[in-house]
């Protein structure tokens, strides 16, 4: 009989540990056993798995002991604080926050692009940042057929990036807006931050806090973590790559306009990269523009595939794209990455810390 | 005692057109009589001019006997047929749709940025599209102080820019959206297209319709307009131009991502760039990422001027940079600029229309 799993998914009651849960219950991974953890403030809730309650508990190190796979989507602090536990106790770790992914003993993976990175992990796989992993998927087919030299993407990210607490602060302020009243905006652009400017009928050009270069780290995270996905090096200047990203009052499913340059002398034809991009797995080409076809975050909401469409040349400097490409933050942006990277471990019989590894994060 | 103008507003009840009365109101400009005209569905309602009221009439070709000035914002078929006709009168037009943008005879005009454009024109004077506007607001001191090679720009457009239509269609759908009730859509993308979708919570990466290369016509106006305001030629190879045009549920005022590349061999600072960017009229910088300033769409409608921040180098292509620019679309974008070009034609003493001008429309 196949190996089953004990399961723990830390942040479980958030916007992506809920949606963990749903795509571990509907993943090929054989659960065993799933504990549910996160704040001791969310302790005691009664959450389902495959029909069953399941009590959430408050996540301290010892919640690690016994565990196999642990699902990471509680804040960049809780990871640092206890991923290192968990890895120590046995477990091997996807991080779905931030926080590891830069670390180079950690493998930073798109199971579609660059499953292999998995191979020689130390207990912490890193799930990248939503803008980056949908760009991935629209730009690794094109990577692989006809080279790739520079990206430069702006987005439009719904609120759910920042959390259920951001989506709500959306839909209360569309209704105070439709209602003539004031907005009142309490989380953000960034929790926490000194300002908060509302998001409904709005667009706010800063996500994440701003870097001293002007930079916000979101724009920093899709620099280095595109690099660091493709090359293998988070510094790499092989692929030039530039971001601007932008919160719009959309709730789930993140848009970006991306403009690329494929390898030097080729100038495929849009129907080229479209063919390229068709037999990509978990990609789907939405792109006829005499129908109106193209991707639509209404659309790909609720969807585990990135949709790609409005593929043209630029007409004044060949070799040079202009794309379109969305898809669910929630999902392939983050809980179906993270249980596809699970999936991809189980498969390749990767469940295990290998000896020595905890000793890095400590 | 200074000359007076008759001037007619055809167009006056719409988004654009209600916006160019209060601008007229609020202009240098010595009106005389002002007569606003619209489709014979709208005739006979009244509006107001300086708080008197004036009753909207059919617009037809007499309607421009004894009229000096005409500010036009009907659509373009509505141009097409009665531009030529004021002109044929006497009466000189600054025409806000984008027919006449491309003739030859017609300068295509943003007052800061070509205002001796002006000096020939033959009775039409075009006003640029609203995304294009806002984009050569921020670039023009760039361009005069360092050069300007490329710009790709990806936008965030408001729902106004397809009219007030579209501005109760977006806040129709949001109530809909909040009640848990489908949304439906009969505007947008665009009028008279055969797919319409909700804007509401969602983006459509379609604005105006599809040329064959896979363009929209909002793009094709912003790559063409873009060179015909800067290099007073619409296929100049000088300045290289791509755009991905995306409409945002936003009600008001346009976001703009703009990557661009100054002069060979420049490589200005930001805070070079935003030196220049401070003396140049109409343009506001908002950029100070410490104290999370930049330009929001919720702050710039209403208002003439023009907001730019987010301005940084491209961080691996020296000489290129990023910024952020937003615009009220129905006043710089459309009914404040239209107004501004009128003042302009009334400073250089324009109101006229050459001998022989009038047969280059017939």
């Amino acid at each position: 009989m196949a190996k089953a799993y004990v399961v723990a998914i830390l942040g479980a009651t958030g916007a992506v540990g809920t949606r963990m849960i749903e795509q571990l219950e509907q993943s090929t991974i054989p659960v065993k056993e799933v504990h549910l953890l996160a704040s001791s403030r969310s302790a005691g809730k009664t959450l389902t798995f495959k029909g069953q309650p399941v009590t959430v508990e408050e996540a301290t190190p010892d919640s690690f002991n016994g565990v196999d796979l642990v699902l990471a989507s509680a804040g960049g602090s809780v990871s640092a604080k206890l991923l290192p536990e968990a890895v120590k106790r046995g477990a091997v770790c996807v991080d779905n926050t931030s926080h590891f992914r830069m670390d180079d003993n950690v493998p930073l993976v798109v199971p579609e692009v660059n499953p292999d990175a998995l191979n020689h992990h130390n207990g912490i796989i890193a799930d990248p940042n939503c803008s980056t992993i949908q760009m991935m998927m629209a730009l690794e087919p094109v990577r692989r057929a006809f080279g790739l030299r520079r990206i430069i993407v702006s987005t439009y990210q719904a609120a759910s990036g920042a959390g259920q607490s951001a989506i709500n602060e959306l839909e209360d302020e569309a209704r105070d807006y439709l209602a003539d009243k004031p907005m009142n905006a309490a989380v953000l652009p960034v929790k926490g931050a000194e300002h908060h400017y509302p998001l409904a009928f709005n667009l706010l050009p800063q996500i994440d806090v701003f870097e001293e270069d002007g930079y916000t780290h979101e724009e920093w995270k899709m620099i280095h973590e595109t690099k660091k996905i493709m090359l293998g090096d988070k510094n790499s200047p092989a692929i030039k790559v530039t971001a601007t990203c932008v919160r719009v009052p959309v709730p789930i499913a993140h848009g970006e306009s991306v403009w690329f340059e494929v390898g030097a002398g080729n100038t495929p034809s849009a129907d080229e990269l479209r063919a390229a991009m068709s037999g990509f797995p978990g990609l789907v080409v939405q792109d006829d523009p005499a129908n109106q076809v193209y991707p639509q975050p209404i659309n790909a909401a609720g969807s585990r595939d990135t949709f790609v469409g409005r593929i043209r040349p630029d007409q004044e400097t060949p070799g040079a794209y202009n794309l379109w490409v969305v898809s669910d933050n929630l999902l392939k942006g983050a809980a179906w990455n993270a249980v596809q990277i699970a999936e991809e471990l189980v498969a390749r019989d990767l469940v295990h810390v290998p000896a020595g590894a905890a000793e890095k994060f400590m």
